[in-house]
């Protein structure tokens, strides 16, 4: 079985270790030399250029992803000549488009923030007017860790997008701006089959709009929590038909407003998401090993906890260091810490790796991976770009 | 950091995991096309030939390997010309030749069982006499997986060896056949810096002189045996001046001879090890991640156990297809089992895989892992080859 990723970011290099172990055989597409997953890449190209996928998908026996950037014409051809990409075009379509994707979860009675789609400060304004004078806008493509999400005060805040070159046809999501009281996660892996597995629901902490960490499980999550986010996520899977690694970012709402403790759905990504990295020593079977199983139409593996928490927290690039050049530093003082490096040229702010730790109680495991995960920021903190 | 893998079969294909995840640059010299380790393959060619090798060497910091049978007058050269050898030849030959190393240990003072370097029939005539009349033979170098080893009742039955070609001049090993009650192993590594960390004392079940399966942590052994083990394998590694991974094979004593569990050395390997396989998801650290930082002078990784119990249970091949080609059988009934393919082709008896289960209870885990083994050698118990 020739598995073919789209992309050679870290998420396609984190699949390596897995299909190491199953003997699935990994190849994949690059946008250029040197990327994070250069270990498994066998063709170098353009994902954009229709000629470039297709010649790739010829050396695979099926289509996956390392992003959602592959344009709807280019999956829509791959469909066309017969090759198998799972996730299908039909699902990645949500992912690729917020107005998209509220339009197709508001179809399914899914919880979300109030939302709209605009396309003239007028419709802007008065959104905001009947929502507290506060929302969130949003590109409906493009964004990623923050960049794409503006939140405003006033439909002026809006004109530099709505009037701009990039999404003039498209318009902008509007959003509620939801008082929540933490975001959290669920995440599992769909098979071409149809089999289901959830991982716990966990807590993602954000700053600055990127993930710094997760908490696995979600400290303090009711049962009936954990229920409803996996009935949401189960909802979403199978109403998208989704294939593969399905990640729901949710809002957890605040005492304040509305429901205490309601989940409402904020983004969704349909790839192995950053949210469920703990999982590669937190549970049984890792997102990544799981995403292969997935779109091979393999049964999947348990998505157990192996030990009661994990907590993953991301390294950003601060300095010039590459993380392996201060491992003689760092790596005696956190012996049981595991250590994630992308290999990715350090800039500041650019997720360069992360660290995991696990054990029995959440809170000596979080201490443990941050300040961890913080003797590899140091450097940044040093240095005028912070 | 460029390590550099002399050999291409599965222990040099299990440290790619590792390697990516950790960042560090592993590339491996391969005997040919389509082996075990070959997604890291950066050359290609005999590891006896010199400048092979040195070539080789020149594209990597550090040279380590997946086997001992590269020859001193190589690796001496590798020295002689600055290369970073680990472990290094000096320790290499008590693992390339049994003579020596019975010869070291004995030097040592740590236990084994009697033993006697014999050239003529006379010689191991002598022995027999001394012991019983039984006492096991062995080649002092080319022997794996049960191959070079003779259990002998009189000496006729050792002139093939003594008269062949291949051990007329070196003579062969003759060992007391010791009454043992089971076999066990002690791994650890020990890092360029002199540090050490070992794993729990394991006891390895052999069948038909292979490695059958391997219970983490040894059933039953006392308080007392885990501590001497530690302690033979710490005075082997540091007298020895070993480098990366050891495993030292034990016998224990049966109650009928001598002290009962005694602990007596059998063999050892300087490299990740069979009875270490388990370490992949029983242990904080693998033997492979270790074995990358010991030799690249890393601190080291926590060794506890992840949960109470592993079991590994090798898949030797047996009929022709080959582990993955059955994965659509097999997974769904054992989801949390983790296996491990090797990419080989499989052959009758050959090691094509192993399978690992964790928890809590040393028995059921067995019972998982071995019926999931059993899975993929169901073919094999209908084919005439077993």
């Amino acid at each position: 079985m020739k598995i073919g990723v789209i992309g050679a970011g870290q998420l396609a290099r984190m699949m390596i270790p897995p299909a190491v172990e199953l003997g699935l055989q990994l190849r994949v597409l690059a946008e250029g030399a040197g990327m994070s997953a250069q270990l498994a890449a066998t063709a170098t190209g353009n994902y954009r250029d229709i000629e470039t996928v297709l010649r790739f998908a010829e050396t695979v026996d099926i289509i996956t992803f390392d992003h959602e950037h592959v344009p709807q014409e280019v999956l829509q051809r791959l469909i066309a000549e017969g090759v198998t990409v799972a996730p299908g075009p039909q699902a990645l379509q949500f992912a690729q488009n917020k107005l998209r994707m509220r339009e197709r979860l508001g179809e399914c009675g899914l919880p979300m923030p109030k939302w709209a789609h605009v396309t003239d400060l007028t419709e802007v304004e008065s959104f905001l007017a009947n929502n507290n004078g506060r929302a969130v806008l949003k590109t409906p493509f493009g964004g990623y860790d923050g960049k794409g999400v503006l939140v405003i005060e006033s439909a002026e805040e809006a004109r530099a997008w709505l009037e701009g070159e990039q999404y003039r046809e498209s318009g902008l999501l509007i959003e509620e701006a939801v008082g929540f009281r933490r975001e959290l996660a669920q995440l599992l892996a769909r098979s071409r089959t149809g089999e289901i597995r959830c991982w716990p629901l966990v807590e993602t902490v954000q700053r600055r709009g990127v993930c710094a960490s997760v908490l696995a499980p979600a400290p303090g999550a009711t049962a009936y929590q954990a229920e409803r986010a996996r009935e949401i996520a189960c909802k979403i899977a199978e109403d998208l038909d989704v294939v593969g690694v399905l990640a729901i970012e949710l809002f957890e709402r605040s005492a304040s407003e509305g429901v205490e403790g309601e989940l409402l759905v904020n983004e969704l990504a349909m790839r192995p998401h950053n949210s469920g990295h703990f999982t590669i020593e937190g549970s049984l079977t890792s997102q990544f090993e799981q995403h292969l199983r997935a779109v091979a139409g393999l049964p999947l593996g348990a998505t157990e906890m192996r030990e009661k928490a994990a907590v993953m927290v991301n390294v950003l690039g601060g300095g010039s260091t590459p993380m392996h050049k201060r491992y003689r530093q760092i790596l005696g003082s956190f012996p049981s810490v595991k250590v994630h490096n992308y290999g990715k040229e350090p800039r500041p702010g650019r997720k360069i790796g992360h660290v995991t730790a696990v054990g029995t109680d959440i809170e000596t495991v979080r201490d443990l991976a941050e300040q961890c995960a913080r003797a590899f920021h140091t450097e940044a903190l040093n240095t005028p770009h912070n």
